[in-house]
């Protein structure tokens, strides 16, 4: 996703210093115009810090970490932080980065690898005005579609966490329906002809779908990632008192594939809980 | 729905007989071109019974209860039952049909009644090719689209019942998720903004999450539909062994908006169960 973004910048002209862990993706990242450097020195030098990292834990260790890069960033500085976060932690990183002098703008996404080389994401927007007036350049070179919801971080993790948390449900419900009409002699090339024509489609059954009838679990996005995700939403349920039967359902799902060694895979591969429950052998197998 | 497929099939020039328990039903059918009569003596000379009604019990009623109309059919004719029934009960029906010479068609149906007005529904169908070749005319002057699943009763049935499993769960996770969003102080209408623009999105939620914008529970579809439905999944899960706990858990959700009063209310009211288990307030409450 990163490389992708970055690259979206370089093609609307902004002078672009790439990191990664992965030293190859850094040396492509050059070849292809971006620039790098000693992370300390270039955070002096920064308008615009873009963080693209999987979870709050890497948020936290890239900016308040050992080599932490939030002290080094010079006042007035704007960071965009993109990882599908708790709102309760975007806000604390606003708060946190704002004792420093630093704007923040909550801006989860939504798209995948390819809108992201594409600039063509879905950002969830949570800024004070002052740092969403500094990011928007950055924001609509990476973004397609913006939606502004609120005055404070935490508006755009809070929708970016609904959003996951339907999607994960969805892809479970996929896989859960998909399986059931199996044991009623409907096999999922049939149900992928007939459902996305009917009320009980969803954009998730439509994607997802097709891995269960290719019998192709190569990640597009890991079962993993939603572990990950509908934990958040079941930690902020179990925090504000909310029952969220179906996000809990789903969760143990998802828990079940990581247990039985998917997480790795593609998040349909939470069919093979079903399949394995019900001694089904799906397409592929 | 039956008023509009009758309609349909009366603009499709075919002599139609209608029945209902509602008079007033049947007279603005005859006023509208259709006709009616003495059951018994008109089932005498039908080609084609088209049976709609609300589940296997009235089916089970009609066809072959105290006053059914099984008996009286010629043979040769054909039945096609539009209810939403357990796979196992329209295969039965075909055999007990099948044992008065008389002919069945399993075609449940999709779309609501401005679909069936307009003949535009969609029927899944599972049929003998006698069975399908003699109701073809019939069909097709009240669907616009006919998925032909298999050569025998039950095939249509299994998968109308795998597409309402998935819209019941799709309506309870809309709710889940609109309700959860406002703790997290997204409100209703922003979330109708943005969800069905990303990959959470779903044919229920952006058919139904409105209704719960609006706080308008005007029943197009009923709670009630959807305790059946899951209710029908259930029983047919567990009979084969099959663990559906997305399935479970909405069902539960639909059983409490039944038991604190709503079972008459639009289905998105399931959203007042997430609400009250909450204390937050809908819109229009």
């Amino acid at each position: 996703m990163g490389g992708g973004m970055g690259r979206s910048l370089l093609r609307a002209g902004h002078v672009v210093h790439g990191f990664d862990i992965n030293d190859k993706a850094v040396l492509h990242f050059i070849a292809d115009g971006g620039e790098t450097g000693a992370l300390p020195d270039v955070a002096k030098r920064l308008d615009v810090l873009v963080t693209v990292v999987v979870n709050a834990a890497q948020m936290e260790s890239v900016l308040f970490g050992e080599h932490g890069v939030a002290p080094s960033l010079a006042k007035g500085t704007v960071v965009i932080g993109c990882a599908t976060v708790a709102p309760d932690f975007a806000r604390s990183t606003e708060a946190r980065l704002a004792g420093l002098g630093v704007l923040y703008v909550d801006a989860p996404m939504s798209g995948g690898a390819a809108k992201a080389a594409d600039g063509a994401l879905t950002m969830m927007v949570g800024a004070t005005p002052e740092a969403m007036s500094k990011a928007e350049p950055v924001l609509a070179s990476m973004a397609q579609k913006i939606f502004r919801l609120g005055d404070r971080a935490g508006a755009g993790s809070a929708m970016k966490i609904v959003n996951q948390m339907l999607a994960g449900v969805h892809i479970a419900s996929m896989a859960e329906a998909i399986t059931f009409a199996m044991t009623q002699g409907v096999e999922p090339r049939q149900f992928m002809d007939v459902i996305p024509q009917c009320a009980g489609t969803s954009w998730m059954l439509e994607n997802r779908g097709p891995h269960v009838v290719d019998g192709d679990y190569t990640p597009r996005s890991a079962v993993e990632i939603f572990v990950k995700d509908l934990g958040i939403v079941s930690d902020i349920a179990r925090g504000v008192r909310f029952s969220a039967p179906l996000t809990a359902a789903a969760l143990q799902q998802f828990l079940a594939a990581s247990g039985m060694g998917f997480g790795a895979e593609d998040d349909a591969a939470v069919a093979k809980v079903y399949a394995r429950n019900a001694r089904l052998k799906l397409p592929g197998e």
